[in-house]
């Protein structure tokens, strides 16, 4: 099977201009079929401001009431997405910008009220992706971009990016060589949270027992792992953690971050 | 060759929600490959207010300076586009909001500096647009819907619609039987301006001759009709000028509106 990457960065990659530029960089340069998947960013909490929309809480939970999801469809699926792709473009990177509602491309559904109603958020699996009209992109050279928005019932949905990147690698794990590489604050995942040079290269779900055992895995990689062999479980062939800078060395053999394979 | 609706709607048919509504119905029931393209908004000047962003004027000229252009990347490219989009993914329609940066699919260039400078204002002609991934949407049957944006070194420009629409048409004219249609204030063309009822079904290039002999025409038409002889001389099959709430019966051969033909 052909070799995919799909790349996830958050709006922490995007809020640093010179990082978020190098990132931009070494993406467009990456000589394979690829498909990016982004964060919101400190700007959407600007212009909501400017807008006199506020963040609403309940319980500490955010809620994206209509204004904000009207926000968040401008910012995130306007300014960032748009301007993203025009700078790929720059870089000879045939982006293109896209929702989940675009094509179809992700069919999604409104997150069912429990003890909260998070409002306009959408919830993804893999069956809802459209994987047909993605290959048929990517067989035009062409580099679908994300914004982390999807569609149920005609409302446009607040949509967690890194749940997006997952179900994306699992759909199209059935057609192409998956590696999914979440772009996060640290170099990977380390044997001693305090040591940045204690990088664990390789991960498998043997090792991973191991390391439960052993109990030296910080409390805050836990649930990152524990989604990363749910997404390996339903057929994606390798997770890459790491950081945006590494991105390059990230998508070859020899890594800098963390790589979870099944075997 | 197959039939290709290029279909342009202005900011004054979103700016109406119910006549809005029931044109997206419409667009979204024809029954044929189609491209929609719109215009801005007054929504984009309510942001704009709200975010302290004035329209700037030299001459009369209306310039998009960096702050406006990126209203308008938020606003078209963003608010409106991917709403647009969610209504008609959710009357069936596979729609896919694009500018012309996205897929490369329309390059464009700055326009040049001459007596005004426009700011961040694009000039599009018909070699720039990239036929063969629009064909390959539509062979997917999803239906491309342009927002007035577009690309050149790495910059997001402010674009014309009514120019997207004619250069899409163009391209697109040596792939498909292509029918333009312009969404305008009227019904058609009027003998009388004063006479909703005087609509001219039919203008070919020798009858305009004989038309413009007998001095009927209004002034406000005669630049839309020379731009429409223009794209015609350039190979776009037919023009229809007409009301948005005419749009189905404007598809067929007997129609509510003008329709411009070679011969």
């Amino acid at each position: 099977m052909k070799k995919l990457f799909i790349i996830k960065i958050g709006g922490n990659v995007i809020d640093e201009t010179e990082s978020y530029e190098s990132f931009l960089r070494d993406f467009a340069s990456i000589d394979a079929p690829r498909i990016l998947i982004h964060g919101g960013g400190k700007i959407a909490t600007k212009i909501g401001e400017q807008l006199g929309i506020q963040s609403k809480y309940i319980n500490g939970r955010r809620i994206t009431d209509e204004q904000t999801r009207d926000l968040v469809t401008m910012v995130y699926g306007g300014l960032i997405n748009r301007k993203m792709v025009a700078q790929l473009q720059a870089l000879s990177c045939n982006a293109i910008g896209v929702t989940g509602a675009d094509g179809n491309l992700i069919r999604a559904s409104r997150r069912p009220v429990k003890e909260v109603d998070f409002g306009f958020v959408g919830d993804v699996t893999p069956e809802g992706v459209n994987s047909a009209l993605l290959i048929a992109l990517l067989d035009q050279h062409v580099v679908p971009v994300f914004a982390p928005l999807t569609l149920a019932d005609g409302e446009i949905l607040n949509t967690n990016a890194d749940t997006i990147a997952s179900v994306l690698a699992i759909a199209l794990s059935h057609h192409y060589d998956v590696r999914l590489i979440y772009c996060f604050d640290k170099k990977g995942v380390l044997r001693d949270v305090h040591d940045d040079r204690s990088v664990i290269a390789e991960i498998n779900k043997r090792s991973y027992q191991q390391l439960l055992t052993d109990g030296v895995l910080a409390d805050g990689i836990l649930p990152k792992l524990e989604n990363a062999f749910s997404a390996i479980d339903a057929g994606v062939q390798e997770i890459l953690i790491g950081q945006a800078k590494d991105l390059l060395v990230n998508t070859r053999e020899e890594t800098e971050g963390t790589l979870i394979r099944k075997n």
